[in-house]
């Protein structure tokens, strides 16, 4: 195998790191981050580094990286309302969820600027992705800013779950390749999963069984 | 589409519930984290919470659940030893991987019992999973309490990668779908994933170019 050193990682130029790094810690999550600014702004951003981080009560954490330079408009939104919208990207959504990182000027909609269209819920004031076949619902809880490198985990509480009825199972699974939900492969790859298996509740001296992935809804 | 509101979430057993949120933030990564015990066990258990934290300095965080019952030799081996490395599941590996998650006892090592093939480096402690195309080495560096869930997010810094050549692009992308490695959908499902485009970076007021995925390495 071919060897990295600490020293080659430390030596790469940041585009080469920020690549390689990107990508060895496997394939991560493909969400459009949706809220509304105090201004009446509605803003959408790709994030890859949202997280399940436990079931009850139900959250999920993201990285927001160091704010400045027109870098934070999710964070700041989230903060000033208490809400936002988690939206699966699916392949019809690259391109458009790709260009969302760019640096658009916070009076900007990015939904209107690329065309992703939005969906208004009752009186959530954060925006969804009508185009998303997952959408999520959820507020601010906390946050830990990691004095390593100045970014900040934050964490949201899942209030509200819309979903096609197709990929929901008997036992709550929901099967999220059926749903067309993407997997990111570094900084900028996008790849398409297909579920193969699932797998029973792992105990000591006792055999897995592979569950049903058809559906019995 | 279906609406599941947070009553509903409060209101699902922990089985129906730990499913469907699990499933509902996207894919995850799928990641053998291993470490040796200060009594020379050589541990490994499957996460699917590692995250990319950082490329400069280079690092991921993984969520250690609350402790006890079991739980938590790969946390305790980290703190004591300062060492652990992280190796990418395929398809091969997948139902040995997913039983590493049953609670074995901390004189047992997962290695023996489930017949996952160890690697050892020159002096580093932490072992490596042989059959992993991917394998990192890493270190402690730091860790933050999440008080709404008693859960501990654990940072550690990446010092040295070992991967199969032909995976690695000019760039420093790594296609870690030509490597095998597999998503996970919810608590048990594994996928696998398969790149199907890259995108250049997104600037404002300018088009996205597609960047090969072809190896040129």
């Amino acid at each position: 195998m071919q060897h990295i050193s600490h020293k080659d990682i430390e030596n790469y130029d940041r585009f080469y790191r920020g690549n390689l790094i990107n990508s060895v810690t496997g394939f991560k999550s493909a969400n459009l981050l949706a809220t509304r600014s105090i201004d009446d702004i509605d803003n959408v951003a790709i994030f890859s580094s949202v997280t399940h981080l436990g079931s009850n009560p139900a959250m999920f954490s993201f990285v927001q990286r160091p704010l400045g330079h027109g870098v934070g408009h999710t964070y700041q939104n989230l903060k000033a309302t208490g809400k936002i919208t988690l939206n699966h990207v699916n392949m019809n959504l690259v391109d458009r969820s790709h260009q969302s990182s760019a640096k658009y000027d916070e009076q900007v909609s990015e939904f209107n600027e690329l065309g992703i269209e939005l969906l208004r819920r009752n009186d959530f004031i954060a925006p969804f992705v009508n185009e998303a076949t997952i959408q999520v619902a959820a507020e601010y809880v906390n946050e830990y800013p990691i004095k390593e490198n100045n970014c900040i985990l934050v964490i949201c509480k899942i209030t509200d779950i819309f979903i096609q009825p197709n990929i929901l199972h008997q036992d709550g699974w929901l099967d999220i390749s059926k749903a067309g939900s993407v997997a990111i492969n570094g900084l900028d790859g996008y790849a398409v999963a297909k579920t193969r298996k699932r797998l029973s509740y792992a105990q000591v001296d006792k055999e897995l069984e592979e569950l049903s992935i058809d559906n019995d809804a």
